[in-house]
């Protein structure tokens, strides 16, 4: 997060004015300036102002949009409340504006709407776009072919660059970005790459065989869209061609849909990190059944398989009764442990997704883990001893034990926390899952049983 | 994480691969295939192959290849890697690389260098290059300053489209982006901006003044980095100008960049959530003792507070010398508070990160996530009072205890969960501190206070 918050809510702070602003001349009936208001927006801030409105206002607003601004709006519009302006504008204007927009922007969209709101807009769609965007529905959820437009420039390899910059400049007007232009051949297999930036940079006579670069990096259709938004940020893309498998050029995904990705993801992993399943919707719009939901069922997982850690207590029940004091360390014991475990499999699992290592790396990350929660280890036994030695029982025997315990619970902590994701990245499950609460479930439970076993061996209860 | 890990690793593989195979190359001395392994390398690729070569044969791989590709694979290079060739390659050699970078990768480079590193290199720029180089060294990290590069296109609002493209044509080519363009004045003042994209859709005679969008969205250079790549989310731009106080053009900020910010960004939350001090470098490339040294302090810490958690425990050690069956749950209720409270201090956490919550909307996050847990709370506790009841202990008010005290520890939890990483904005810490781990050891303390009064009460120990 910012050091610097106070300054840096300036323009989101703007942003949040625009909304009161045009609730307010829509409520006291201002139609003109709210007219104004929005004219003069960003189409990202007309959006959010439009969000923040109540449901019977959001169609009024919608409406008074300038004609150039309607599609553009709409495409950063919260599903829901796309959802909602379905009942709110007619038909015909929701299908205008549907039209309008770019081609993944109106899947995106569509994606979402039940399916008698998606026949009802692709009867109103040209029999062209509605194949396309068909074509786009089909690919799953998730997948390149979903995130993909398939409006972009396309240069034959015998082409000059002032022709194809003639080109460009007849054809991009409807294009969602024309910075990257793939050359393709006359059954659209894909040839090279060339950007504007290159052709704008060379003389008009030179032709697109010898500048563009032959070995384009693509995706397939059904490659998966985080490979997609991984690609971008190892490469530094501002787009990416979109293949079938052989190799014809479908459509070009770009920046700002992997960005999206990037930072959806992100949330997700984090979710899932902590014991949820994932929500794309926005905290404020997620309905509290819904979110309950998605909290239940790991809350219910872990407390059971948490009950496991209640029955190996249970076992040691005359140990406590004989040492109450050993009761007392099993907070630190267990939030340690799971502190530990956390730590390690936060870094195992954010740099498998980043592809920072890959399976085949587990020694070496066991190894390091191992060093580090040796040194870890050592440091709390250390604190832990002096405590417990000092200002709690001057029993030798005692100490050893609990500090004894904590150190063994941090490297155990350490090693279920790499070898987990590891293993789950192996069986093709998502590590993000063998975060910290499950960690802290399983080390737990072993951990008390070193405890115990331990205090039954050295203090002879 | 993907679905679909077997296909995911391809073009990833496939850069492993020609690491290998340089690696042998170099090796066995066929210096002619390395150099042709390298040539053919994308640059993101070739950077890789370098980064997993031995020190002493990655200066010579970085020799090896052609000099138009030098600077753009030095720039993808990890700050240790480029500190080692300074030692491999002359002082000359990597200063007329140092040279070749775009401005902002440059600036990357040194910043991560020690200050004799940089002298030496600034002795061999240009003045000019070394003014700017200075002027942008002493922005503050994290600042948009140090983020932009200052080549850029500047445009006047009396030029026609015909003019400015021609400007683009002579000047574009050592600029990173010329996709957005910026219209100043005389004194540099940033006046509108105008895309390459309407630049090319436009007839030639069309005044720039007519064309270009009069309100720019801009930052300062002291905005904080991570504000500049919530514009680029928010707003989809593939660049972002920076001005000075003045409103005067400075820089621009482009997308890989602000991407490259997202990810980082996410990574350092989820090492905060996760009770570490960040570290921005790769895992494996990180030695053990730093690693450890960025944990061992909140274990401490964390360890510490906890200890509070067993002098609490201490407090009613004759509530469970009288009825062991207590300490059987102890690790259930601490463990059930941890995952409830993680998981609502990740969702607010996540949420005032991307702007979706501020703190004025506490009170909205606070009812709604006591609602939530009231119903997370109810379904534990029944399940909970389900098994004792059934299967540990038929006595009701033990059932009652143990059950009673889950749910308000989930009640707790969430609320804890929900108001600390609030607090924590509004006092301008970074929220993501306020997770899972402190929540943890507060919630325990809580828990266990209102656990055994319960039973003191309830079974009249």
């Amino acid at each position: 997060m910012a050091k610097d918050q106070q300054q840096d809510f300036n323009i989101f702070e703007n942003m949040d004015e625009i909304a009161v602003q045009l609730e307010e001349a829509l409520e006291s009936k201002h139609y003109n300036e709210a007219r104004h208001i929005l004219a003069e927006s960003n189409e990202a801030d007309a959006a959010h102002a439009i969000e923040e409105l109540p449901k019977e206002l959001a169609a009024v607003a919608f409406r008074m949009l300038p004609k150039s601004m309607g599609a553009d709006v709409f495409s950063y519009l919260e599903s829901d409340t796309q959802e909602a302006l379905m009942e709110g504008l007619t038909e015909r204007e929701v299908t205008e504006t549907v039209n309008e927009l770019f081609l993944d922007d109106a899947v995106d969209f569509l994606e979402e709407m039940p399916a008698n709101v998606v026949k009802r807009v692709l009867r109103y769609s040209s029999p062209d776009r509605r194949l396309q965007i068909n074509k786009l529905l089909n690919y799953p959820e998730d997948s390149a072919g979903s995130l993909m437009t398939v409006e972009m420039i396309q240069l034959r390899r015998s082409w000059t660059v002032g022709e194809s910059l003639k080109h460009i400049r007849e054809t991009g007007h409807n294009k969602e970005t024309i910075y990257t232009c793939y050359v393709t051949n006359q059954t659209a297999v894909l040839e090279g790459v060339v950007s504007v930036h290159e052709l704008l940079c060379s003389s008009d006579d030179v032709r697109i065989e010898d500048l563009m670069d032959p070995d384009v990096i693509s995706i397939e259709t059904t490659d998966d869209q985080e490979y997609a938004s991984r690609l971008f940020h190892h490469y530094d893309f501002i787009a990416l061609p979109v293949v079938d498998k052989e190799n014809r050029l479908v459509g070009i995904i770009t920046i700002d849909d992997a960005l999206d990705v990037i930072t959806e993801e992100a949330t997700e992993d984090m979710q899932r990190m902590a014991a949820m399943t994932p929500n794309e919707h926005p905290y404020l719009r997620t309905s509290v059944l819904r979110l309950a939901n998605r909290r239940i069922v790991w809350l219910l997982v872990l407390m059971i398989s948490g009950m496991l850690n209640g029955a190996i207590l249970g076992q040691f029940e005359d140990a406590f009764v004989a040492l109450p004091l050993l009761v007392t360390f099993i907070p630190v014991l267990t939030d340690t442990g799971g502190n530990a475990g956390a730590q390690t499999s936060t870094l195992v699992i954010r740099a498998l997704t980043l592809g920072e290592i890959k399976p085949s790396d587990a020694l070496r990350v066991l190894w390091k883990e191992f060093r580090v929660s040796i040194i870890c280890g050592l440091i709390l036994a250390l604190v832990t001893a002096a405590r417990v030695y000092f200002m709690m029982s001057p029993d030798p025997l005692t100490t050893l034990t609990v500090s004894l315990a904590l150190f063994c619970t941090v490297v155990l902590a350490k090693f279920v926390g790499s070898l987990l994701p590891i293993l789950a990245q192996i069986l093709k499950v998502d590590p993000a899952i063998m975060a910290a609460p499950l960690i802290t479930t399983i080390v737990d439970a072993v951990s008390l049983i070193i405890y115990f076993e331990m205090a039954k061996v050295l203090l002879k209860i």
